[in-house]
């Protein structure tokens, strides 16, 4: 094993694929509840000895969502039927801090953890959309800043209700009838603006001590939580210099949080269409944009962008489009893209509809691992959330021919490093709060 | 296989056994975390053909909590990783009405559903402590009769979520690029008193439509709500005449909601002790009880009754207890049995720490299969919800005991009768509200 500091790659699991129409593809495969087909998905990153694999969440749908969101498995229970099928690989989930519960959401984390032995993540979003805020009693979704200052008590609290239990509290003394260690166990007593929550929480500590936090902003509000607790952030970014700067700025921002900047992985998305020749894989990915239906570009950018677009026509330049309350990142950085490439509204939404904003590369196994070096060379990325365009073929395609290089190259591990995800990251386990350190 | 109406039998896992210090019995194991032991519990049931498991849940831990309960998997994700190691049993599982979004609840059950292929059971319940409610921000626990209106209203909701797709609606066209049959997709629009949600739901329907709803209280608003949706009732019964007045007075509420008898299944709770002989059995109960320590009796009387009972002494007998607004059904029960049995306060204790209030049924596997045998037959129960007092021998002695006897005498099942939960338990699934019925 090389010493040098390594790759971390994500399996992004989206059953249908990722490519809006890579469902299509004759190969492809697709079933979003479709159990079998995604344990395979998932053992097959597990051979591969990726990090981790990744569940994006929805809280709506309509008749026109993509293949793979239509319908799914809830994530959260889903990642607990991952964790009986494979042993090393993490196992993260994306869940939302603002139609959920933190002593909720603090007890479903804990229980993965614990069926997982170690092997859980979260990734904290703050749900942005209407339509959303429909499905929960609520009249309009919270104000960006409001939900981000919301998210950050909301992980406070769930950090706290996973330290209610300091590691090995088991006794189990038939003889005295001791069955927990009773100091070990710690109420919360967190009262703050948005919770009052008393714990203690009803599930142990895995060996990791806590979930893996992940983040996925990329506003200036987001960069701030995820240099706060961040521990693994996912981001779309569309340039080497864009993602350079990305990386700077956020490693920038964890001093003054007292904390280190290899404690936070940070993980582009990553769509590859790989060929055996460049010209294969070129021809591959113009076959995949091929299914793309441009009925849908309006109804797509509308909601992308949280503002009407039929006041544009499709096949102009991009126009200027003012900053929603919802999402803000994610739609600058498109819109940023679309006018350094002179792109119009029309190839802007095929562009969006092959892999939603994130880095599509179009390649040879060698020019993939290329790319990926470059940007994990260049302190761009700490390694990618892969993102198959199509299943099963794309990963195939990927873990039989990228990740062999990037391990021949010495930039990634041949065998896990522990059992643990935190281990397999590099990550500290966090100290237990109640814990005396001597 | 016989014909006539079939014994319908759970397993109620709690993995450091039922009886509050079966943990301490020198075969037993326990781990309420320990995947392994509760896998190998849920697949002894499911050979041995019980219909289901059944998980409770509480929202709430302390020092003193009982073994099975002070630290444990969440009820929701345990399920799901049940659901991948087991084919046929059914999967129960407990969620509160009262901390959670409908939204948030339909989702995670019609989860497990799909991933389990229709074994997926709720029991519905509405928690009743203010424990509960200081985990969730909330200053004080609704009341009674206001929980049930809202439970209710809260199931309503899950029910019209889980129609948002009618059966079979996956298209998968390639060619067309048709994924789904959009007309098989309904928003729901529920504008009510506690909740408005629009949806639709983002999951499918399994093949048995909608989880099996099962209820628990025992009230009058219990007893309301069970009629009007219950398909199982799990209830604590502690002598015959009194089930089979709960049994007529429940079954006799169907009709005017216009269901038949025997679309409600009434399974009490029984934890049997089985020795070979009458007295090894009794030895084994008086083994068992002889762990109780009577320091926590105030404690848990206390928070049984919600009434401080540090005002009487625990060897009188047991004093007149004001109803609370928490729990109504099971401390009016246990009041009746104290007096009718002249028990003292410490007496009810030890009777309660060893069941909970449930029966207890103490003999060799004949004495118990006639004690099952004469409920079935007797109108008092459909069949029983089974707590081994402990594990996995306590279960072990059930399944090669009791359950081959009960086979014998043509009462239980020797097979499944079909894949989904609502197969085996003669459940009618449930008829779409937007699938028109020509």
């Amino acid at each position: 094993m090389s010493k040098g500091r390594q790759l971390k790659l994500g399996l992004f699991i989206q059953a249908a694929g990722h490519h809006i129409a890579g469902w299509r593809h004759a190969d492809a495969q697709s079933g979003s509840e479709n159990f079998e087909l995604i344990k395979e998905l998932a053992q097959t990153a597990e051979r591969a000895k990726m990090d981790m694999v990744f569940l994006a969440d929805g809280l709506t749908t309509s008749a026109d969502a993509p293949a793979s969101v239509v319908a799914r498995f809830e994530p959260i229970t889903l990642l607990a039927a991952l964790s009986t099928v494979t042993s090393r690989i993490g196992l993260a989930v994306t869940a939302s801090t603002t139609y959920n519960e933190p002593f909720n959401i603090a007890r479903l984390l804990a229980s993965v953890d614990q069926l997982s032995h170690g092997r859980a993540a979260w990734n904290v979003v703050t749900t942005s959309t209407l339509a959303a805020a429909k499905n929960y009693s609520a009249r309009e979704h919270l104000d960006h800043s409001l939900r981000y200052e919301r998210a950050a008590e909301f992980v406070e609290v769930v950090k706290g209700l996973w330290d209610s239990w300091e590691q090995q509290p088991y006794v189990v003394n038939k003889a005295t009838g001791e069955y927990i260690a009773k100091e070990k166990l710690h109420e919360l007593n967190h009262e703050g603006r948005f919770f009052s929550v008393k714990g203690p929480l009803n599930v142990t500590q895995s060996p990791q001590g806590h979930p893996v936090i992940i983040q996925a902003g990329s506003s200036d509000s987001g960069q701030d939580l995820a240099a706060q607790i961040g521990e693994v952030v996912f981001t779309a970014q569309q340039s080497l210099e864009d993602a350079q700067q990305f990386y700077a700025e956020l490693k920038g921002r964890l001093p003054q949080y007292g904390r280190l900047p290899e404690h936070l992985h940070i993980l582009p998305g990553l769509l590859p269409v790989i060929g055996a020749t460049e010209r294969e894989a070129k021809e591959k990915y113009e076959y995949l944009q091929s299914f793309i239906d441009d009925s849908f570009a309006y109804d797509s950018l509308t909601e992308r962008f949280q503002y009407d677009m039929r006041t544009f026509s499709l096949d102009e330049p991009v126009p200027d489009i003012p900053e929603s309350s919802g999402r803000k990142s994610r739609p600058q950085l498109l819109l940023k893209l679309a006018r350094k490439e002179g792109l119009t509204l029309r190839q802007l939404y095929r562009e969006v509809a092959g892999a939603r904003g994130h880095r599509i590369a179009v390649g040879t196994p060698l020019q993939i691992a290329d790319h990926i070096q470059q940007w994990f060379d260049g302190y761009a990325a700490d390694g990618f959330n892969i993102m198959p365009p199509y299943v099963t073929g794309g990963l195939d395609d990927f873990v039989d021919g990228v990740i062999p290089e990037l391990q021949s190259r010495g930039l990634f591990r041949t065998e896990y490093e522990g059992s643990t995800l935190r281990e397999n990251l590099g990550l500290p386990i966090p100290v237990n709060r109640h814990t005396l350190v001597l």
